[in-house]
């Protein structure tokens, strides 16, 4: 339904990250490879961490290959930390508010896939989020609820944890409307310094996702990019789809795993839902 | 906040409705003389009922002033009743589900004012919104939750009743909430055949709202008009401010005020809020 | 670059036009089979007569699957004769100025394909439009300056020597800057009352193109569509390709033809391009 | 018909330039104090200088006061020499290629008033324009156009005198075409290290602008700002009308004046359009 690509490492030109690539995000807009849908026209947007604790965000309702602001803002700016999406609307309307990343105080979220019968089990959902949090909510889309859910759950202590039972509560909720398919996902999520990356779908057949081998591929990927030849050892990206061709360069996350990118290394972790508490007693 | 009019009659052509007038609503969206803002310049929509029984809209977030569409659709459509809004927002996101009027199956409802610390009780208002209606909201502001409460509320039968229940709903929340002023508002709804035009606030210093006095002042008023000429005496308006500076022309409605609008003739009722029928009991 | 419908015969509900058929003109956004790009996302527009003798016309810069104006307007619009156009733009900007039809007085236009290098042979061509019709020139596209040619060159007076002295002097320019490919067009233009539908290319490999065959096929294209079954046998379609898959329903239109269509008859004319007099005494 | 703000000096927030001032650009976008126009909500743009010699820009057709794109960008971006631009439309199209400043290489350009009659003599002025210039030509401002000019006349060598030229050239065409004010103008350009900016009109009656005096003046405008507190003595800002109301922090740009701004110092010169040459001999 939308592709999505997490970097952390040495800053880096937008320009580089997001138009350079063979197959780079903006390609993916029109010409999705491994997505539910190949055109990914619904909006877009960027977070980035520059010099402040909060990132920057940019959305737009534009498809992301004909918005010319991001191409200006990405040959001006660099970061070390940059999440960007592109969306294929199914049912929300286009809208900024709709735009992924949703942001938190310093957090970053962006989700590809759905909560499934969304409008079954919205108001549920909704119900559950903290009602300190519930203000902050501008959207309408399943993608920012889910958010909101994660961040009632603990987010900000332990991610892991947090989507965890996110997760887990949507499926219950789910399976108490008759939802074959609760939760479709993957989602990355950051704190500005590490960076939390899920695959999981109720059925097990989740959307794609891979992480690049180390920058010695990337180096390979872009061999004319000297900004890459200058980078550390540190870089590291998430994508939805790998963003070249190249063999070697991206490793598939395995479905139901956690990645965790902290300092240029990335561990991976089994991930699995925790059913609610109260059901239990 | 906003300004807004409302016709019914014989159908007019939308460029003479919105274009032509002296103090036409374009010309308010850069200088309105009676709101508590001069500039309306954070989207607008309009509601029309052509051949169907659903009403068509359109809703967009430039300023009306410069958006060439509504000019387009206003030269070629001709309607007998229509609904048209623009907006200064007050917080909430200038985005197509934040314009009025909102629609739910043949009504309309568009709204000047607010709801007051709208963030503070927004989930407790939320919450009363029939289940059934909930999925339907779109949008993030204050008066499309106040649409939906009426819904609930019964305004699909009862719309006077039902607006007084779901004001003093509101303000019940607010006084909960230690909120000065739960509501300000003028508010036009409407089935596509009768038109009901409120005035209320809960300080009693509520948004100007005026009623054309007849057919015969509009003709007056646009002298040069020759649709004007060949109207039948039906025609009624209700504007929140008047369209132009021809004395006798525009009738203030007064304080805590329904006027229902119904093939040509208008009644003006007292209005006042409904307080939650639980809290008698 | 493009995809285009012309439609005219009985007024007929937009809906129905564009969007109900299989392949109608919101699917070819995202999937059009036949066009040089699968994605058309770079805006749209359309242009319709209703009981006015100029045209009505609605141009957005959002991809023509998501836009929400258009639907309610095609929900309540029908029209006699209408034009719509979606964009898969090649260099010129995404912006309302750009997008087809263009109107001039009662007149409509619209093209897919390009004028080859035109950034280099626009100045050229610039100056031959008639000083008296330049200032009307709003947007950046080859496909606006096409068009104020044929103006020029008199298109109001008899269309097809108009457009082949407009294509006959924009090959004529192109060779003189070395342009190999200065002409590829299919070409939709009307006067409210006949179209006249254009297939050339300078190298005989035009964009695809075809027509209707006649009502009786369209009934069968659509079985489920009772207006359709009202319609009057005068309704014909010229089309980028075809709205849905029934063999027989669409004839395609030759290379180097022009298509006229008036009062439900089609007649099929060759075209090609006349060289400039100046150049011939 | 237009503000805007030009400022050169040690880096500074964007968000500290163009939102906390009492007066900011973004509060001028709805109330204007010294504007030909009250209300600029007609797109705007900013363009600034970072890490590399060619300024970014972002244009916007949003009104400045509601983008919230600006105002995360701001947040985040600091620049030594920022161009901003609020645009109130006198004819030409809101889109983003309208939007000042206009960029050349490293080269910026913003206008506030008009070139008179321009639709009469534009077809005059885009002829003059350099050939090899015309195809960079995007949008269909007037103000563009000057700036096409401008750089045909050199611009990029000698600002002032390229100036005076386009001006000259302009007056000449206008009285060819019973202009009676051909040209009305503040003007701010830039190569990137020094910023020239123009106060003149045909008839003498200029569009406000004002200088500040120097930085010890923004500190106390700004008492409250650590960022201007800590700012060297080199900040000058060019702005439509003063940013505040603190007496003596303002200059105001006498009539047909040039100011020269480099390296935190402020020159004025007599400014004075340069007839034709042509016309001389």
């Amino acid at each position: 339904m939308c592709r999505w690509l997490a970097y952390s490492g040495s800053p880096v030109s937008l320009n580089d990250l997001l138009y350079k690539p063979e197959n780079s995000l903006v390609v993916q807009g029109k010409h999705a490879q491994l997505g539910a849908e190949t055109t990914n026209g619904d909006g877009f947007g960027i977070g980035w961490y520059g010099s402040l604790p909060i990132p920057g965000m940019y959305h737009s309702i534009q498809p992301v290959w004909h918005d010319r602001n991001l191409h200006e803002l990405s040959v001006q700016a660099k970061a070390g930390l940059v999440f960007a999406h592109i969306r294929a609307a199914i049912g929300s309307p286009v809208q900024e508010t709709n735009c992924h990343p949703f942001r938190h105080g310093r957090w970053l979220w962006m989700h590809n896939g759905y909560l499934g019968d969304f409008l079954r089990v919205k108001r549920s959902l909704v119900l559950a989020v903290d009602p300190s949090l519930y203000p902050e909510i501008e959207g309408s889309t399943d993608s920012e609820i889910f958010f909101y859910l994660a961040l009632t759950f603990g987010l900000e202590e332990d991610p892991p944890s947090a989507v965890a039972r996110a997760v887990g509560f949507i499926e219950h909720i789910g399976r108490q409307h008759d939802v074959e398919q609760p939760v479709q996902m993957t989602v990355a999520t950051t704190d500005g310094s590490t960076t939390w990356a899920f695959r999981y779908s109720s059925d097990q057949r989740s959307r794609s996702l891979f992480r690049s081998t180390d920058i010695s591929t990337l180096r390979h990927q872009y061999p004319d990019n000297p900004v890459l030849h200058e980078l550390c050892d540190d870089a590291r990206l998430v994508v939805s789809e790998p963003l070249g061709s190249l063999r070697g360069a991206w490793h598939e996350v395995p479905e139901s795993t956690c990645v965790v990118i902290h300092q240029g290394s990335a561990q991976l972790c089994p991930f699995s839902p925790t059913a609610p508490q109260v059901l239990v007693g």
